[in-house]
């Protein structure tokens, strides 16, 4: 009597299977099965196709029904300074001097230091995943701290110690930063949910001589560097006044720009700063709320588009924004690059959400493991239920998702193969814990 | 023995009592109660003061614990054509010519009649109120539905039957619409909560004859006019083409701009044009998210606000928003309103929410009935909750509202009195009725 068809070596283990999800692959091609499964072993995806195909010889530990639901990529965050959440709300609308020099500053002597920068992080984390980001870019310090949240909530992180000229909260000199950097990458090297970058300030806070060690030791360590590039015109002036030449063209010079930097704001850029950006290989991160709030300007993204750079999306730190969703982030990028342009084709709904997912993963060097829904790729993925009024009628899944879906809408969110929320419960974290010790740390107001 | 301390007089029958809420009235002042209690009799504020001074002759019907939670005034959706959900996400990416023509006016053609009108504005509704706004401004055709749906949900609504030169999908003439617009003047006068309003399309779309008359009539029925003006380079072109003057230039001489008028967009203003606003008493509705959508332009709202004019906020209808949240329209307007003017000084988180509660209010000229918490007026608020990720650490309710919170935060609604989302649950309207009939009717592709 044959129990079972299948010979031992062909029987696979899965440990979540996810079916009758209308999947948004977010590859190459855009395919998209519109009843479609995900098989999960380990922190991979084994396996994806229509329903009506799946495989039988699978045993499958657990089993999630997703009918009506859709699935994508979790949105990645290319640029944050996570642990600001502590500072969110304070001293808003002021001009960037006042608003750095009476608050932010000030408050970060005070308050910065490990415990708060884990509880911010902690904060910001919550948020981040409750919107259906699934990683983050974080340039900060005692970005240790910050690993350790990543460890205990399941979210996936790229470290970057901030370096500049000047001590900083963690560390006295910039080669105690960079060295930092390296003692990080030892530590987390072939971490499944830890990377590291090396995370260098700006051009007008850093000696031409650190940039160059930085982007060294980035080459060295074969890891992504990255920095804060042409955000707001104060900084082109400054720069031209101490080098003669644009910031782009200084980091050109610097042997800066490669493959593996991203350069966040790449707002003020000539059309010759472009051309470096796209022959270095250069990926930018655009910020447009921040940008935005601050009275920055907006970066031109469909121009980098149509020139071959990679663009990518983050939301910089809560404090500058003040939210911490990836989708909010690229709805209003949507918006914003229409309004400037005063064109309503300069940007496809397709594009905005491989610059919110995929495009994220290349800029920093992942795309091999991250950013779309591909087999063997890693299991990171969102499942939306779109069954909601601000959803109807639902002509096109891309549109909805660029133009109408709120944060809220996120139901679940799978990192590294593992459910970290489910059902909009974090799994991994005691949110009443974190709010319970922010109360008693930030000087609450209200 | 007193069994009570009070004459019968003295006693005072309350419907509904919140108490322990941080209410912010954005009275003229901008009281606040930091542990404050609302007492509603009817459809009115009986009571407002601190939780400690509470009145002990009130006889409560129903009271609520708000501890922890925010009241403030619904928001005030100043403009929209809330039935175009029906359309929301058809043809997106587009120029406008392309939109309108291919997608959007065909689409009209078929599907605009009194049942999609009902089903929907209903699904507006929905979405209005589960983001926070109690009351909205339409202008569309069979207006008697969105009248229905208002009376069957609770919602307040300004509705106005769209005048313009064509035959519309609901009359065939702008007489016909005209007479209509007096026929729902007559059925709704004193109605709790519809008031009508002249609803004039554009002046590129109605002849000079058709504005100086529906002008008069606004005027003969007492009731406030609204009208798109100056939203697009293309109208300025045009109507100087015309007329050999400027669109607000125009309607200044067709005796039309007045205390009773609401200019839609306005984004196209010269001095004089703003002068002229300034001086007629006309209100501005501005409309950022349908305008950098459309790739139309930013309105110069900061500077209409310092010339004294009287600015509110509006959604737009949902085909080219393509959401129905005031609170993100809030939002977006101070983003766009900072780096239009490359400024982050340029409008604060209080006026911001004045914009978004009691101007519009004020544009409609309902403010002595709406728009702020106060004794006597109409018990239309929102109860928020802020312990939520997003708002830590909580500096200043204002600017959390203004920049950080979501749709979602809102728990309940009370307008005219009455409870109408309850703990995010709609009290009046059956949502898995509607999103049935939603599916029936349009053509969903996914």
């Amino acid at each position: 009597m044959i129990l079972y068809p299948y010979k031992m070596s062909e029987i696979q283990n899965i440990d979540l299977a996810i079916t009758g999800a209308h999947i948004l692959t977010i590859d190459e091609t855009m395919k998209e099965y519109k009843q479609g499964s995900i098989y999960i072993a380990g922190n991979r995806i084994k396996w994806m196709g229509p329903d009506t195909e799946q495989p039988e010889n699978f045993v499958v530990r657990e089993k999630i029904d997703a009918s009506g639901k859709i699935i994508m990529p979790v949105f990645f965050n290319g640029h944050n300074h996570a642990s600001m959440s502590f500072l969110r709300g304070l001293g808003n609308d002021l001009s960037l001097d006042k608003w750095l020099n009476d608050f932010i500053w000030p408050a970060e002597k005070v308050m910065i230091n490990p415990d708060t920068v884990y509880l911010g992080t902690m904060l910001s984390v919550i948020e981040m995943i409750r919107s259906g980001s699934g990683i983050f870019s974080d340039m900060y310090f005692f970005e240790d701290q910050v690993a350790r949240v990543c460890e205990e909530t399941g979210m996936r992180g790229i470290i970057g110690e901030a370096i500049f000229d000047f001590p900083s909260p963690s560390r006295a000199t910039p080669q105690e930063s960079m060295q930092f950097t390296r003692e990080l990458h030892s530590r987390f090297q072939g971490h499944s949910l830890i990377n590291v970058s090396v995370a260098v300030h700006a051009p007008y806070t850093c000696s031409p001589d650190l940039i160059r060690q930085a982007g060294e030791l980035a080459k060295e360590l074969d890891i992504s560097a990255n920095i804060h590039l042409a955000e707001t015109t104060t900084e082109i002036d400054m720069i031209a006044g101490l080098y003669g030449k644009s910031p782009v063209q200084h980091l050109y010079d610097l042997n800066f720009l490669s493959e593996r930097t991203v350069a966040h704001h790449s707002v003020y850029l000539s059309p010759e700063d472009r051309q470096l950006i796209k022959d270095s290989g250069t990926s930018v991160v655009t910020l447009p709320n921040s940008n935005m709030k601050l009275g920055s300007g907006a970066c031109a993204v469909g121009e980098l588009i149509k020139l071959g750079i990679n663009v990518a999306l983050g939301t910089d730190g809560p404090a500058s924004n003040n939210h911490q969703s990836l989708l909010r982030e690229m709805q209003q990028l949507a918006r914003l690059e229409r309004v400037v342009n005063y064109d309503p084709t300069s940007i496809s709904a397709q594009e905005l959400i491989r610059i919110a997912t995929i495009n994220g993963a290349r800029a920093y060097g992942l795309d091999k493991d991250l950013g779309s829904l591909e087999c063997g790729k890693k299991a990171d993925f969102q499942i939306i239920n779109p069954d909601q009024p601000h959803w109807y009628p639902r002509y096109d899944p891309y549109n909805s998702i660029a133009y109408a879906m709120q944060s809220n809408d996120v139901e679940s969110v799978i990192i590294d193969g593992k459910i970290v929320m489910r059902n909009r419960v974090l799994v991994n974290i005691d949110e009443k814990r974190i709010s319970k010790e922010l109360k008693k740390k930030a000087g609450m107001l209200f």
